[in-house]
């Protein structure tokens, strides 16, 4: 028989994931949860696929604004479009919370203006082609393997497992059955807005410039589980700020639920960061109960 | 064996649906598609339960006027709580497209301001108790049977089916499961906004008066389709204006697809209209080999 979670060390974090598993899941135990409500939301970013030295939409928004400035030099004179041209990250770094004009603009200049069959092409052949500076492997590769190993056992728990991210929905939906297992229907995310247009070949679903609020980060995401899902998931899996009201809203569903904190501090394997991004949910994790999972100590095996 | 379809007569109608069935997940066909591309979408109100003398869910928003009324007795000087009070159905009636702002605040009282259990309780009593008053029976038991039918026959084909109504998300939603065996994630529908508000129990949603955009109707239905579930439906079936775009855009899956539209002509086991909500759908399913389902001669049975 393989063994559960082979790519997590035998700690106490390991331990208890299997310990919930098994509460909600085997017959006359008293935390059992029927399959229909044993829902699971794990953020992306940072979460399932690593998002440093910034995150991957960032660098594929950076590839899209290179290639639009090649095909229309005028742009280049565009701060934005010039940044993208010299890879200079630090750009990028600087405009959240400072010039979030900007920002919205690149996203639209990027994410928006083409059908959306065209637009997550674009995203499916950025994350297979793309290279990571550091690991030099195709994006889609950099998912971490003791979570997809969760998702998996999860699924095999007869768990529904969605993905909550505050990145875009359809940036990660091509890619999200072949590296997760996770259906395109099971990802939920931000968007921008979307319109039907009549054309010669039928109703086709363009990308507008625009944000359907909320957006799915923070109190937008126990929004957003509620219209996708209509429940509360029963574990939750985060790792920054964004996602305490996530982790805090699945407490809520009931007697028995799972809350998990991954925790970069692994500088040679991946990154060690916290950052501007987490300053609340570690403190808060330890408080509520909140297993935090550390990335050095109880990962074999990190991708 | 039983029989599929039995309330459904001998008709071709019947039978087309039968076929695509057939061709779309016989293993070997040329049209075979795969399970997790199965997807249906149904429009609701007037699709699977009844929508006359008017919409359900208006019959429920007329009725809790007059609690809010009942409660709160200097409402009663309001004319929508005042024509609540009296039954007053053709002052609700001639509301839309003229007095929408009327029509908004009504939704808005009824349907904001409560945690989102609250209102999806309230939804769940009144489709339990309150009774239609021709048939007399709890409004829940107001679906057709051929169309219910209709759903287990396409899940036992290993279809995913959701329902896609201009209606509520959460007024559908409590019952779902019981009266169509649709899961309650597998709902896409017309929502007001939510907002996650941190209380002593955790975040807990809150319903705020507004409109989250696009209202799921005509060109919105495609687009909630897209944000739900990522691909394109199959089958589509409606019977109004509203669904047009939803059915076109079926046709866009792939080369084989159907759509069925259903003609309320049976005065005398239900209603026999098709007003101003539905001027161009016929012609339209004439013209485009949409089917169009005769309640009066294609069922044995409608309720």
């Amino acid at each position: 028989m393989v063994e559960s979670l082979s790519s997590w060390q035998k700690t106490v974090t390991r331990e208890t994931i299997l310990e919930f598993v098994e509460a909600v899941t085997a017959p006359g135990s008293p935390d059992f949860v029927p399959p229909e409500a044993r829902i699971a939301t794990f953020d992306n970013d940072g979460t399932l696929w690593c998002e440093k030295p910034t995150y991957i939409q960032l660098l594929f928004t950076i590839a899209r604004l290179k290639e639009l400035a090649a095909a229309d030099p005028a742009l280049r004179d565009q701060p934005a479009y010039r940044a993208a041209g010299e890879a200079d990250l630090a750009f990028f770094a600087g405009l959240y919370p400072h010039d979030v004009q900007t920002l919205m603009q690149m996203v639209f200049d990027t994410h928006s203006g083409m059908s959306q069959g065209e637009f997550q092409a674009q995203a499916f052949h950025f994350l297979n082609a793309a290279r990571h500076p550091r690991f030099n492997v195709p994006f889609k590769q950099l998912t971490y393997k003791p979570m997809v190993e969760l998702l998996h056992y999860l699924k095999a728990h007869e768990f529904k497992v969605y993905i909550a991210s505050a990145g875009g929905m359809s940036f990660v939906r091509p890619v999200s059955e072949e590296i997760y297992g996770i259906p395109r229907e099971q990802v939920i995310g931000s968007n921008i807005t979307f319109e039907t247009r009549m054309t010669s070949n039928g109703p086709v679903l363009f990308r507008k410039p625009g944000l359907i609020e909320p957006l799915d980060d923070g109190p937008g995401k126990p929004v957003n589980i509620e219209l996708h899902i209509g429940r509360k998931p029963i574990l939750a899996a985060g790792n920054a700020d964004g996602d305490i009201e996530m982790l805090w809203y699945s407490e809520t569903s009931g007697p028995k639920s799972l809350q998990l904190v991954l925790n970069h501090d692994d500088a040679q394997r991946e990154y060690a960061y916290t950052g501007p991004a987490a300053q609340r949910v570690f403190p808060l994790a330890h408080e509520r109960g909140w297993i935090v999972i550390s990335m050095k100590d109880d990962w074999r095996q990190v991708f």
